[in-house]
């Protein structure tokens, strides 16, 4: 494994959609990286990348002594599973594969090739699997007894939006989770929740003119996972208003720890992020986690990791001196 | 360094005042560490320790092979500093050390001892300096183009309490925080805020009857670190109302974190604490980090830590397995 000694790590992104692009802005926020250049599995040609040199996929490898991590913007289900663990032969790689049921099977293959290989992968990475995991993983260990209970929203849920649109009939879909406040109140007050009522959920679709409400109202409430009991509103309106009201990437979401720690004394610890842009968010944690990469492998620490794995110390560019005299 | 083997860690406790009892009381509520006694300075006869065996602290050497990790409650001023290098020669040990501006000097005190005599100390544990730097630590990793705040309260500031109760005249003193939500929700929205009023403060004062109020307030506000400048109210009450109305621990905190991710998008972090008792929750922090100690010592990660050098699954009791299924 070449590595580059110094603090101009060079990185390459896999995929340019919404996450690769948030990615090359948080690489041009942070002073000691710099973007090597964007690989697609398009025409290269085609594609603008903002500055950065575009490369097809398949002339990764020739780039393999050029490039400290990559950081792949793919598609959890089509290309991390299986090109994470692949590239882990020849990179330093994080992704954020969120498909939860099965991060354990993605990190244990991930594992296996990087360890052979002596590189370091950080996979999961992101706020929910992610920032939100160390928190509920000290939460946890701190104040044992007790619960850990997530909200989402008020924001737009991508893997809903997506299942929607595969509907036929459906022409754009986009779902929206809001949290319900009095839920949270009573979770906070210790009091029993009903854990079904934490989140309402409005889904707007915009259809084919040759479907009727009703017929599509009720193919998107069957469908297994994701709406059927959810009891979802569905609002069907115009093609403009979809563009012109719900084309953002808010999100927000919060996780909530209540414990006792005494018959006497009761804690509440609370992480919550309110975010603009859901992707370029994942985008700066997946930034911050090729930098906890890099030093990481430099220090001979290979192998398969999740933000779990990870000391703060290593996702910043500061010296550990200047954190301590900042940060405690 | 004698290290036993399994997950049964045996724990002594340095101090039996209010931080001392949490440990003992957050040791309970572990599944994987038990107390292996409380060590006090006064005689051991007169200390009753809620069924703990309770031993001098000059016998402390004699325990050495039977002690897996050392928690000190005692005094960061006038305990943690000398003992904390001292015992880190025969000790794993964790403290809460908290004076802020000189927490390099002491872990490069305990950092120097740890090494050579391969335990392992992690020092500044709590939440102020603890989880809070953690994650400001983080925040600031992945969102470098942005602020943090912190906000304190509504509870009750021991270091201030402490400094009142040291004026002539002064029976008792309470100090409250309370944060001034304006600045809160200004900060939050990108608007300038003005720091010095971030905070609103309470004295209360029970005074001696040979004292004026007057004369009491002028010396009070007179102190250079703490009162002088900070607009904080005095409230003389009597001793009873003292008692009856001020004598719980309750603390809260925040940090925010606001940032741009690129020209259009804003996005806000935050983490929070809402305390019943603030020495409880700064023990429970202790006692994981008491088994993060322990876990890195025996994987030969000698030397002094902070919180920030410390994995989220070094906290837990649960297998990295499990972590990574429920967590993740």
């Amino acid at each position: 494994m070449h590595m580059k000694v110094g603090i101009n790590m060079k990185i390459g992104i896999i995929g340019y959609g919404n996450l690769g692009k948030g990615v090359q802005m948080a690489i041009a926020k942070q002073n000691d990286m710099s973007l090597f250049g964007v690989f697609t599995r398009r025409d290269p040609k085609t594609v603008s990348a903002d500055g950065a040199t575009v490369y097809h996929y398949d002339d990764l490898l020739k780039y393999k002594d050029e490039i400290d991590v990559l950081i792949h913007c793919g598609s959890s289900e089509y290309d991390l599973r299986e090109q994470t663990p692949q590239l882990a032969e020849h990179f330093n790689i994080v992704d954020s594969f969120d498909i939860h049921p099965i991060i354990k099977d993605h990190l244990e293959a991930v594992e296996r090739v990087a360890k052979n290989h002596k590189t370091t992968a950080i996979i999961s990475v992101g706020w929910d699997p992610g920032l939100f995991s160390v928190n509920k993983t000290i939460f946890d260990a701190i104040l044992p007894d007790g619960e850990t209970m997530g909200f989402y929203g008020p924001g737009m849920s991508q893997g809903a939006s997506n299942v929607a649109m595969q509907v036929e009939g459906v022409k754009y879909a986009r779902n929206y989770a809001y949290p319900n406040e009095d839920n949270v109140k009573e979770f906070k007050n210790f009091n029993a929740v009903d854990v079904s009522k934490n989140h309402k959920r409005v889904l707007y679709v915009v259809k084919d003119d040759a479907y009727t409400e009703a017929d599509i109202e009720a193919k998107i409430m069957a469908s297994e996972n994701y709406f059927k009991g959810s009891g979802t509103l569905i609002k069907f309106i115009s093609e403009d208003k979809m563009i012109k009201e719900h084309s953002g990437w808010q999100q927000a979401g919060r996780i909530i720890r209540r414990a006792k720690t005494s018959d006497a004394n009761t804690q509440i610890v609370e992480l919550s992020v309110t975010l603009d842009s859901n992707p370029e968010f994942t985008a700066s944690n997946l930034v911050a986690n090729a930098r906890a990469a890099f030093k990481m492998n430099q220090r001979q620490e290979y192998g398969g990791f999740t933000s779990l794995d990870v000391r703060a110390t290593d996702l910043s560019s500061k010296s550990r001196e200047a954190l301590i005299l900042e940060m405690l």
